[in-house]
């Protein structure tokens, strides 16, 4: 058990240790519960086969999302993402009326991440599946969520519009503190304001 | 010398007795040099008669900065920041090559501070004098700094091309942490990408 503890992010012997022996002790209920609850994910969930979301496993085996399975999402718009919990974010903002697609990673030569790498293939069949007709690219604006952006723009821009979130000043953000590769795009992304 | 010390900001009764003593006991030399320093100051520097900017004062009375000054910067570009420390960060990063005016505050009716304390009349002559074609605002993107860059739209929209810094996630930044209205304006900036 304190093996296992230790595969989750941040956790290291001494917390798995101490996670165990807190279960073990007089903690018997959170014990069945959280052995419930695994047994329950590990039966139950996996991740969206369309787009990569966490997603119930149906009775004929398939796996689709609550955002994939809703039929008055706009499918012409699919919003890439590099992991579920911007997926979220994106979601919990109201942003986005389209579906998404999660990448699960960013190009990183560095780390030896290459774009064969990336799901294309995936990506490529819910394009056409869905009849899509413009992709925003909301990879972070980091060196790899950019590269990735790119490389997509150059993988796909013949056959949909791809755009970009934009990068800038964050809401309630600072000029004075803010990093001049920010103040650069807030710059360079300046548009045209109608009063 | 206490009570003056407390005019800084964030310094209270407390540190400007430390900050007297100090001076008084064995830093006699760094008593001298402020001494020095505040009086050049008070004698040679105030903001620039054109942008607000901190500026030498010249030998016939007028007092012009250094951006203003250099001949080489776009004359129809003109920036426009919240204060000197924002003009500061721009100028930093290298996005403008055109030149700035520094408003000095911000409409925020909640505070009483209406349109007619914003110093319209001074940057109406300074588009006119330049020819300045655009006026980039680049106040915060608070509601404060909004609410100034619509009314700087309106007073101005017709006569030159106003245009907005954009907003967004900042660079290195994480979706999953972004607050909902920069989301929001991320998603509604999106622009075109161009493998």
């Amino acid at each position: 058990l304190v093996q296992a503890f230790t595969r989750l992010p941040g956790v290291g012997e001494k917390t798995a240790l101490r996670f165990t022996l807190q279960l073990l002790g007089d903690q018997r209920a959170a014990l069945e519960a959280l052995s419930h609850a695994l047994a329950e994910a590990a039966a139950h969930l996996r991740p969206c086969d369309s787009c990569g979301n966490i997603a119930e496993i149906g009775p004929d085996g398939s796996a689709v999302c609550g955002i994939c399975a809703d039929a008055r999402r706009d499918q012409s718009q699919l919003c890439v993402v590099a992991k579920v919990q911007d997926l979220m974010a994106v979601e919990r903002s109201g942003a986005m009326r389209g579906r998404y697609f999660v990448l699960g990673r960013l190009l990183s030569p560095l780390d030896g991440v290459g774009a064969e790498e990336l799901p294309l293939a995936q990506l490529e069949r819910q394009i056409v599946a869905n009849g899509v007709q413009e992709l925003v690219i909301a990879t972070p604006p980091s060196v790899e969520g950019e590269a990735t952006a790119l490389h997509l723009a150059r993988e796909f821009g013949r056959r949909v519009r791809v755009t970009r979130i934009a990068s800038g000043i964050p809401h309630g953000g600072d000029l004075e503190f803010a990093d001049p590769i920010t103040l650069g795009r807030a710059m360079s992304g300046r548009r045209g304001l109608d009063a």
